[in-house]
């Protein structure tokens, strides 16, 4: 398929009017064809108006027409083929191996929500009988959730598929009933147009109303501000830095109706490394530590920033051990230029911070020099020198981690007491640890929203029980996962039905239950016939 | 029991450091004994912080510790015996009747919570099974829900019981498992010290640790402000003015880490009549309408303060009936001096508007003259007037309404799509009426929380199905409800537990499943074994 460069405006596409800009090959440091056009005010507003338009239509689509809309976009998505891979490989530096990993997610994430959309869990049906003997009479009642209305989704700039145009977001909101605008990442937009057009057919495939789905190209703030205050946008969905994110939230609680926003933004993910654990087999352990902290060059919202250990002569060992893997490793390059700045500024900051200790330095050569490929680092300084250095909670996104020298489990668990909100934190610990990880556990679950043990937070499962999310600045709100099923919670609002003829209640709360949901009746859960 | 004027800190009873204000009997309009101190700086700092040392504790009580501890707070409530019902009624002027019914719906919420704790659905416990043969394996994960942290509760002026120091969102939080702290309304000081001392024993009686509870007497604007920003705090509950709510929003998001509130503010709940339904039983309908206007002297969220017909003789006939009745209601005291000065100037503000037009006023008399009564009042204007004056939006707090005459079904369509974010909207309809009545339907599910037919908004059941929230102003948050079981889940968060070891896994997802919990299992629903 031919790049255009054109925004996709309901079943429109259309060269935007504000400007053009390219996409930027990493590797070369380089841009490349073709033009982009980026958005004005009026092309913004009119994405936002079909959204508004299309949304009684396309909320009152059944559970099966819902379901096989998110399974033709995986359908489509794969039908793009080896282009989709080959220029979202050129334009995000990341190995087709992964792209193709991460297309299998993104697919497999819309044919995850075309499940959840036919099950009808996410209703919430719940019927309360009438009690007409009752003084004062109990009327009927019977609530269902419905969608919340348009929602605008940003695309991220590290998971050019997964999370962006058709990922994880987009889903969710599409599995709720609410349609969607598309704010696409610079740091991939052909792959962005080519993930566009691939929804934008399924929405004709399927006969839905355009506005279902709009997706539009331009610069970040401005454009992005436009659509959060836009009256049509009921909810926003957002994966990107804590001051990109915390600038939507301010955005949002300036409009005449605050809607909700689900930003992702900043996590450090500590690892807690206890003694039984480190003595182990302290060398797998710290391979394991480095494979995970390097991987897509550490450009995961759960990149392991954080290594905690009980200082001592096993910890100096896995210390030692880390160091070594680091140094193994090879240059990757990074998304974008901005994001490979970022990351050379952040870690020769760190440098310069009295207490920090450079630990190791994996690969140069001549990738670092040329393009916007990065060196892993490792550094190392005690609790002490965390605790009171607030700089040190910074995220800095991409393959670099700080080790921390604890003096007991205590001061482990002052450390994880101190430290802001989280996506996860791990533990690592053997059975003779449990008491002292039990002793951590209270604390880690008020800051974090998932917890592993013996493994490495790279890897977020699409399922069921994942959450994705945690407390400020991890995420803007805390009662949502941004991956999983229950994702698509974000988007809806309950209503309740008081005394509906029977004629106007919706099929989900009808007394034939003809969408076979198991539904709360009376306070008690009951099955489907 | 003797009043002392004292605020609940813990397990204390502390006369604030900030000055003292007597409760006032708005019958008289004079002020009543005893002195109430309030807050210093340094108590609200106290009761946060004690909050805050109980909540990992509290959180980690048993469904069945936590249940009867909700239990028991409804039978200290019931032994303060007729001595609750004597002073609240002094201090509301709300009839006796009113308050023993209040009082029920009190105690019946928290046992409802009681049974909810029980029940552990709110937990939404989910398990994904491992998957060590697939590439990549998948890791075992489960989710359950968590308390959210320390819960400011601000009092409500309208409801002294049901939703003040013990109401629904104190219940609902402590059921979540965050310990509260109440900022009691000066509108009932002698009623909030009865049923915090009620409370506070129950803490004891059950062997809690003091800082679950704590209640607080303050200048609403400085106090509040103090405890909504506090770190310890993590959600707020509020019932109250929309200035206030929005207040309490700005306060929020401007915290280091914003937190969730939830504050329910203003709400006009349309009555559309359908022609059908007013041709039906006219005189009977308006009797109904007013009854429910002038209920608790118009003092409820979901009061019915605007009324819409299709203009013609029926209707005509409609607006005569409901003035008739409405100039027969005896005037009625209202809460505080406060709400009375405001709702007399809203009134007089409203009779200024170009286009409207007194239809008939209640009874006033001696009443109004010498303390807080209110004299009921009823309005019309045209649909257009109402689109092109948006001061008519603004809620009259009290019993006063405003008559809205349309041209036809698509202009009251019209009028829904221009109306701001609701608690309710009713539909009066015959079955003639069913399809005009699925016209507006849409509209309304976009609006408004609760669609009722055939009935009137006030008299808000407290069951599984309710939902007492809508979008913004009607609330701040239109993805929850404050009365009714789910009001559990605004006090909740999901935290995923990856590869856990048995020994540390909570109950709700230990693989014999202890709880006897429904458990979403690899995407199933699993009732308990």
């Amino acid at each position: 398929m031919q790049l255009t460069g054109e925004m996709l405006i309901g079943g429109s596409a259309v060269f935007g009017k504000a400007g053009a800009v390219q996409a930027i090959d990493p590797t070369r440091n380089a841009a490349i064809e073709p033009n982009f056009g980026l958005a004005s005010d009026a092309e913004v507003q009119r994405a936002c108006e079909l959204a508004e338009r299309a949304f009684d239509a396309y909320r009152d689509t059944t559970l099966e027409q819902r379901a096989r809309f998110l399974e033709t976009i995986a359908d489509n998505i794969m039908n793009i083929g080896e282009a989709l891979i080959e220029r979202a490989h050129i334009e995000t530096g990341l190995p087709k191996a992964r792209l193709e990993g991460e297309r299998g997610r993104t697919v497999g994430q819309m044919r995850l929500f075309a499940k959840v959309v036919r099950d009808g869990h996410w209703l919430d049906a719940t019927l309360d009988s009438a009690l007409p003997e009752r003084t004062p009479p109990r009327p009927d009642l019977r609530l269902r959730k419905i969608a919340i209305g348009p929602v605008v989704v940003f695309g991220a700039s590290n998971f050019p598929l997964a999370f962006s145009v058709g990922g994880g977001d987009t889903a969710s909101a599409l599995a709720a009933g609410c349609p969607v605008v598309v704010k696409a990442h610079s740091a991939h937009l052909g792959t962005s147009e080519l993930v566009g057009r691939a929804i934008q057919k399924a929405v004709a495939d399927c006969g839905l109303p355009e506005g279902v789905f709009s997706m539009i190209f331009g610069d970040g703030r401005q454009v992005g501000q436009s659509l959060v205050s836009h009256p049509a946008i009921k909810a926003v969905g957002f994966t990107g830095s804590r001051q990109g994110g915390v600038a939507l939230m301010r955005t949002s609680a300036q409009r005449k109706e605050p809607i909700p926003v689900y930003a992702e933004m900043s996590s450090i993910n500590p690892v807690f490394l206890l003694p039984g654990a480190v003595a182990n087999d302290t060398a797998k352990l710290a391979q394991a530590f480095v494979d995970s902290l390097t991987l897509g060059a550490g450009q995961f919202c759960t990149n392991p920033g954080l290594v905690l250990g009980v200082d001592g002569p096993q910890f100096q060992q896995f210390i030692e051990a880390a160091a070594g893997a680091l140094q193994a490793k090879a240059a990757q390059t990074m998304l974008t230029p901005g994001i490979h700045k970022a990351y050379t500024s952040g870690v020769s900051r760190l440098s310069g911070i009295a207490g920090v200790r450079q630990l190791a330095a994996g690969q140069g050569g001549e990738a670092v020099k040329s393009g916007c490929a990065a060196q892993a680092a490792l550094y190392v300084c005690d609790s002490q020198t965390y605790l009171s250095t607030p700089e040190l909670e910074d995220e800095i996104f991409g393959p670099c981690s700080l080790v921390i020298t604890c003096r007991d489990v205590d001061d482990m668990k002052r450390f994880a007491e101190y430290i802001e909100g989280q996506l996860t934190a791990t533990v690592h610990a053997t059975s003779a640890d449990h008491a002292a990880a039990a002793k951590l556990l209270p604390t880690l679950e008020r800051k974090v929203g998932r917890i592993l043990f013996n493994g490495f937070p790279t890897g977020v499962e699409v399922c069921h029980a994942m959450v994705h999310g945690g407390p400020f600045p991890s995420t803007s709100d805390s009662r949502t996962t941004s991956v999983g099923a229950t994702a698509i919670d974000r988007f809806l609002r309950p209503v309740c039905y008081q005394n509906f003829p029977a004629d106007l209640l919706p099929a989900a709360l009808a007394d034939a239950n003809p969408l076979k949901l198991a539904r709360l009746v009376d306070g008690t859960l009951v099955p489907p016939a």
